[in-house]
């Protein structure tokens, strides 16, 4: 980690945790060591790309001898700081909020969801995860009590700006983001990760359409 | 339509949806016209980059006179075929599932729901959207009789290689994939837009533990 170079692109973070699923694959496949070669035939890349973004983080292996399966895999995920448990809340308990809370409480990918929160009456009240589901109105107390710092929104985009002015006031710096509302647009000094599932499909739609033509 | 160029790159495609949301919203407040500056500030682009885009298609303005809201709406919905109808089954009635089938029916992006089908004994039967849940075993005979060509999967990875095998077989051409398999990498001739939520989640979980330094 010392030797982590200061200049990292967005785009070969967001390739690390592709490295580290092919990674965890291989490992509880029994694989202990792989060339880069070998990597990047299994990932679809070439070797120089993977050396090329293993060295933004002061490389991992040493020349000839290939990479240690467990232990890049354990390296790259302190790099993603899986182990991190940062305060988080949910907006929002329909199908999408209790999806999104299934992945974050079997996965340990950096959060720990403290509170969920959803403006349905009859929602509010039960149980995911042991985490009661509570009513929106009280969001601001318990910011103020427990100091969530990521907020994860998994309702429509309606309402979106003034939920999202409340939890930057009440302290939350980051976002993940599964509505259609643009958070950075609004809160340019906040972390947003979004997933536009609508934008997704269009792009596939897209490409189904103009299969055969100009895209590979 | 017409004047599509075809070299269309990957990136400018990924972009259109974005596009596609900006201007609805433009729309829905009766915005009839606008600039590629004042369109470009709103999505934090710049006007050069958005004219680049667009002349990708042909161009979609005059000179001057700034682009007419509904008419590039309507283009850009036509250029990622919202409109269509493509067939699709969904694998996977969880939570997720059921979220993914709710964005298919709420929103027009070029996609048909036709089957639902789950592994899960309990779900089988029930209804969603009005299509009744079929246990998966009944996969083989539905895909013979109906012909989809895209499926949605809202299952883990496992057994995901005998599934995406079988439904290559049964003609599906294109996947709407969350599941964490790798479904491009088995098999390179179908079309696969891809979900990692594990991967996005991981992606914030780095960024949020380096906030200020070297990311913006």
């Amino acid at each position: 980690m010392d030797n982590r170079n200061n200049a990292i692109s967005l785009s070969v973070v967001k390739r690390l945790p592709r490295y580290y699923r092919f990674l965890e694959n291989l490992k509880n496949n029994g694989i202990v060591r792989i060339s880069s070669k070998e990597l990047a035939e299994r990932m679809g890349l070439t070797a120089s790309q993977i050396r090329h973004d293993f060295n933004c983080f002061g490389g991992f292996g040493q020349q000839g001898y290939g990479y240690n399966v467990p232990e890049l895999y354990r390296k790259i995920g302190e790099i993603l700081y899986v182990e991190s448990e940062v305060k988080t809340i949910l907006i929002g308990a329909g199908n999408l909020g209790k999806a999104v809370s299934n992945k974050i409480f079997t996965r340990q990918c950096g959060f720990r969801l403290v509170g969920i929160f959803y403006k349905n009456e009859a929602i509010a009240g039960k149980m995911i995860h042991g985490i009661p589901v509570r009513h929106t109105d009280y969001l601001e107390n318990f910011c103020i009590d427990n100091h969530p710092t990521c907020a994860v929104i998994c309702i429509p985009a309606n309402d979106m700006k003034e939920l999202t002015d409340l939890l930057c006031r009440l302290g939350i710096t980051s976002f993940w983001n599964f509505s259609n509302y643009d958070i950075a647009m609004a809160h340019p000094e906040v972390l947003v990760e979004s997933v536009h599932l609508t934008d997704s499909m269009m792009t596939l739609s897209y490409l189904v359409n103009n299969q055969g033509g100009d895209e590979q």
